[in-house]
């Protein structure tokens, strides 16, 4: 078991990463709050409920059962009604500014939940569950929080860190091979932005790796942890380094959108707008050509990539409306090498258009 | 013009108190801005859109011309529902990170746009323009921000402080009467609590402020202010001394919810409320006979409060789903002297019917 301390400016707190941590939730949580017990509130999926509830309420004692509140699966409950509804689950069930609330499941899970903590009553304190690699390694680390408008994802939200996050690796086990997978492109974006061994270690052991191995699992988890909570730790809110935390997002992002959020996983997503910022990093003679090779080899070994189709000018326009662009500027993440990113303003039109098009070639001839 | 620096853990303000502010806004705006231009949005209602809209618009430069989003008037329209069409219209009218949102209105708008503001985009900055008394002495000082629940009043919501606040008196000449004295027993609230100078002035130039002499206005909006500034200053987020800002406010709440929101303005409600907080202090020893009288006499005399009915265990039951409450425990602001306020957790429910009986024998009294 590691803990990963994540240091901001507003919160310190441990990412515990390890085998075995939801049979001993008990332990770990009389740890966290020493004399104090709170009352709990358990947000999580009816799915990941049934495989994961009776081992979590056995492992708490008998004066802090929880009461259990539900979110079911899919992009589409992420949202302020669903909010509402929740906060009013929590008003009924008495809970009050020193309760505790725990999020189980994946990144829906962990944003809603994290997002109803930061608002309720002002803000109560929340633990981080996640049950995807994709939540341990990324979305579960850094404190955003937030739903979705119709104009857009996440576009409603706050800053409000967990008190504690604890990755369980025999969770993943449940995880469907596709969805282990889409989270794995975010530790591979973690060694391209910054952690050249991580992305060696990840170019070395694929098959263990995808056979959920937990000490090769553990060993990426926390890694992808670890470069998450320093760059967090200096530029808590994105106004500067966090910004490189989104390489590949503008146009993964873009691709999600414009596939409807249905045809690809969020990581997937992801691994097609790293492409595309890989091959314009290259093309700009910013990044070598072995490096951009090596990018490129590695996505397509943890792939395969599902193929989608989109047009050029709907990516341009919703790459446009992305969060980080300020006053009308562009902004986007390229890499310099493997292990380094940077934040730049000056991409032409011209060259997100051929780098989009590039991209939309070979999604053109994946398998969708 | 006064300027009273709000100071604290996370934030560093000032509110401007003074005449003529709306109609140099656009001087404020560059001198608070400095060089940069943010895109402007403004949150109004409709009514004072149309008695001060043109005066803020005309101040403006050219190439700064704000988009406007309006509110209706009343409490039912502060919830998610008109949160979430509001930052859709915000996303539809280009507003990014950069962007500054104006909250031009009385209690209402300046909760709903400083929530709006906390939670668009995971944050932007926000202006307070507060229009009526209660909102320039109490609602835009502090960074409480949020919307209600069926469940309860501000159950949602975070704490999200503005860049500046301006308090015009020159905008109070178009308020209410009712709406003036309303929001002068929170500033009565400020002297009880911890300003005994100002208690002073209010007792003796009764007639003037309540004719809205500028002069006499600006003092008590700026002790008010003061006030509250310094109380925050040390307490931000409700720890501790910060409570004692809701003197009256437990039981004053209660009597809004029992009567619908609707016969009593918030500062009403509150009086009514010190009312029953004066009397519990009085009746056990706290408070001395001489000053309970002088705060009663004061209380009636910027009245007339409106009567009205309620039952004793609605009030009980509604003082207890209080938002100071903590697992369990009944918190409660009581007088000790006139300019000092203490936070017991010891009131007995026999204290508390007693209270609320003398209150309710009053208020059936009263004229409705």
């Amino acid at each position: 078991m590691r803990a990963i301390r994540v240091k901001t400016a507003s919160a310190d707190y441990p990412v515990i990463v390890g085998g075995n941590i939801l049979a001993h939730f008990g332990y770990h949580l009389r740890k966290l709050n020493g004399k104090s017990k709170p009352r709990i509130y358990i947000l999580t999926s009816p799915e990941i409920w049934s495989l994961w509830g009776r081992q979590l309420l056995e492992s708490l004692p008998a004066d802090q059962q929880p009461a259990t509140l539900f979110l079911p699966p899919g992009e589409q409950y992420k949202r302020l009604t669903q909010l509402e509804r929740l906060a009013t689950e929590l008003a009924s069930a008495g809970a009050d500014r020193s309760s505790l609330l725990i999020a189980l499941g994946g990144g829906i899970i962990g944003d809603v939940g994290g997002f109803l903590a930061a608002i309720y009553m002002r803000g109560i304190d929340y633990i981080q569950i996640p049950t995807t690699l994709l939540a341990q390694v990324d979305s579960s680390v850094g404190g955003k929080t937030g739903v979705n408008l119709t104009s857009g994802k996440n576009l409603i939200g706050s800053f409000h860190h967990p008190r504690a996050v604890f990755a369980d690796v025999d969770v993943l086990r449940t995880l469907p091979a596709r969805e282990l997978r889409a989270g794995l492109f975010e530790s591979i974006k973690a060694g391209i932005i910054r952690d050249p061994r991580l992305f060696n270690f990840l170019e070395r052991n694929r098959e263990t790796i995808l056979a959920c191995d937990p000490t090769a699992l553990k060993r990426v988890i926390s890694a992808s942890v670890q470069m998450k909570a320093e760059v967090v730790g200096i530029d808590e809110r994105e106004s500067g380094l966090r910004m490189i935390l989104n390489y590949g997002h503008t146009i993964g992002h873009a691709i999600e959108a414009a596939t409807g959020y249905k045809k690809l996983l969020h990581g997937e997503a992801i691994a097609w707008g790293m492409l595309t910022a890989t091959h314009l990093s290259r093309t700009r003679g910013l990044l070598p050509e072995k490096d951009a090779a090596r990018i490129e080899k590695i996505i397509h070994a943890y792939g395969p990539l599902p193929g989608f189709r989109a047009r050029v000018p709907e990516l341009i326009d919703a790459a446009g409306r992305d969060k980080k662009n300020k006053s009308g500027t562009r902004r986007f993440i390229l890499a310099s090498a493997i292990g380094s990113a940077v934040v730049v303003e000056n991409v032409t039109d011209t060259e997100m258009i051929s780098a989009i098009e590039y991209t939309l070639g070979l999604a053109a001839g994946a398998r969708e």
